[in-house]
């Protein structure tokens, strides 16, 4: 049994820590608050994220990143994709030992159009306490794996070992991990779902049914791929757990931020209005604009992606950007997927 | 503007009517019992199966099919799967020209594991009234297409010609067509998703989430597509709208029979029960039949096919497929799809 840090106490990383606790590690969790580290220590819940939720006992609440990781090299990255590069630095400079680092976040950041992953071993330049870094991602709302529902999940890294390692501290009998590859398409599968699952809320606020939403999902997946492929990914990732499996899990649950995003959209509200509202982190928002920044240096038709994002930042009206998207009426259109 | 018979006046039948009423057609509904069709023709309503929709004018009831298809030659054909072979010999004998007949049903029938287009052809065996064989077939619920919500559909054919004049009948505004040519991967599509439909039903059923339900979907859309290529579909055929997209709007919605069908059985119905419950077809229990027939002939590793089956025929309690099928905790999984 190891000693594993995670580092942002938000219901991902919670639920996480639980697993790993299930599993009979030893789990530091770290938050800047100390009214929630002291919460988690006191009443074992963390009720903003996870109500109703009782954690096991062997997980214990930090306030000090040094604290957290002390006595551990395996530390599971659960934090906005805003505060990767922050937190990384951090990390990497209170570390003793080489880290490895199992990030749980999905997002492209806007301006440099980089992954995760990629975002940790640009920070880690000039360090010699990162080891390995693994993306962990699939189809998994927090709250359903806090009450061990069946959830399945998918680990990659350039490290294999890292990859198995992070296989073997999370696998148990209701979260089953497969370890995949293709870093590129794993990460990216998990980060451009949240686009799609933005439009399908959105086309929900304006009233649209569920044959809309298969509509967009079905032709989103597509587009995902796309660019996927262009950056290298294997096609076939995209439709497997961290592709179309998180698609699915994102776009038709009430449990998705993304979508309920989308929905306020589509009901009306601004995008400065929704994120207030929200008050948590909606991936979905910046990942667009890095995608649309994708999909302009890559020269990729990425027809969703563009309307969501005139929606989110050009005014554009979301019933006029819905129906330009499925309304144009062409006769003898195929149903074109080649360019996959 | 043509006329066109629509056989089946149930709510798929009845919504694709009203397609081609909005287009302009003369649209002639063929249903076995009297007072359906004179509700049909005094009330232009159709309360069974689609309640609360007023159905245009130019849409008019019969209950003899010469009547239905006087003066057209081109037949919507609307009826279970179980019906086809009858209603088909019925239309052929009736006939006075040849018909393009537009089947819009989905299955696969047991014992033959025959496809609908291949059932019809092989009943035209002796008669020269068949032209052509259309199927059409997509991610659409009847209650929303007969509310004009935007809906897309796919439309195939061995003839081209045929495929393209079912897409310029039905193309409109809110219904958007497109035609594909592999008409093996359409009609698989749309048959197999009602397996994992009613799989993802009973897992809800049993109680699980929105992770367990992708899961299945994911690892049921890579089962889909390996019995599709060894049948000689095109496997892209099955991440598009006949494929993917069906298989969203039908294991995510409330709309979907098979859906329901399953969850019955997950809360412990037998299958019995459930079909008297229904009231209605349930293509997936006969698909099911013939999709384990199709796996064990072609040899194909179909393990939610094979779990739903158990259940459905051989007494084996849903929690204990389920189980078998979400729980087994190997080491050192990889995600493959590879197979596909």
């Amino acid at each position: 049994m190891s000693n594993i840090a995670v580092i942002g106490s938000g219901s991902w990383g919670t639920a996480l820590g639980m697993v790993l606790a299930d599993n009979g590690h030893s789990v530091r969790m770290w938050a800047r608050r100390a009214e929630q580290i002291e919460e988690i220590n006191t009443h074992k819940t963390n009720k903003r994220y996870l109500p109703n939720i009782l954690l096991p006992e062997n997980i214990h609440g930090y306030t000090e990143v040094n604290e957290a990781i002390k006595d551990t090299d395996i530390v599971v990255l659960a934090v906005p994709v805003k505060a990767i590069r922050e937190e990384t630095k951090k990390l990497l400079k209170t570390a003793t030992k080489p880290l490895t680092i199992i990030h749980v976040s999905k997002g492209i950041e806007p301006g440099t159009q980089k992954r995760v992953s990629e975002m940790i071993e640009e920070e880690a330049v000039g360090f010699t306490t990162l080891k390995s870094v693994v993306a962990l991602s699939g189809p998994s709302h927090a709250e359903e794996v806090s009450l061990r529902q069946p959830t399945t999940v998918t680990v990659s890294s350039l490290d294999s070992n890292a990859a198995m390692l992070a296989q073997d501290l999370f696998m148990n009998q209701s979260f089953r991990v497969y370890t995949h590859t293709d870093l590129v398409g794993v990460e990216l599968g998990g980060a451009l779902k949240n686009i799609i699952a933005l439009v399908c809320g959105v086309t929900n606020g304006l009233g649209y049914g569920d044959n809309t939403k298969a509509a967009i999902m079905t032709r989103g997946l597509a587009e995902m791929t796309r660019i996927g492929v262009k950056l290298g990914a294997d096609p076939l990732t995209f439709s497997g757990l961290s592709g179309l499996g998180d698609l699915i899990v994102t776009c038709t649950s009430v449990h998705s931020r993304n979508w309920r995003a989308g929905q306020m959209i589509g009901q009306g509200l601004s995008l400065d209005e929704v994120l207030e509202q929200m008050g948590m982190a909606v991936e979905g928002v910046r990942t667009t604009q890095a995608a649309y920044e994708l999909a302009k240096v890559h020269q990729v038709e990425m027809p969703i992606t563009a309307a969501i994002y005139k929606v989110l930042f050009n005014g554009v009206k979301p019933q006029e950007a819905a129906e330009e998207l499925m309304g144009r009426v062409k006769k003898h259109e195929e149903e074109q997927l080649k360019d996959r």
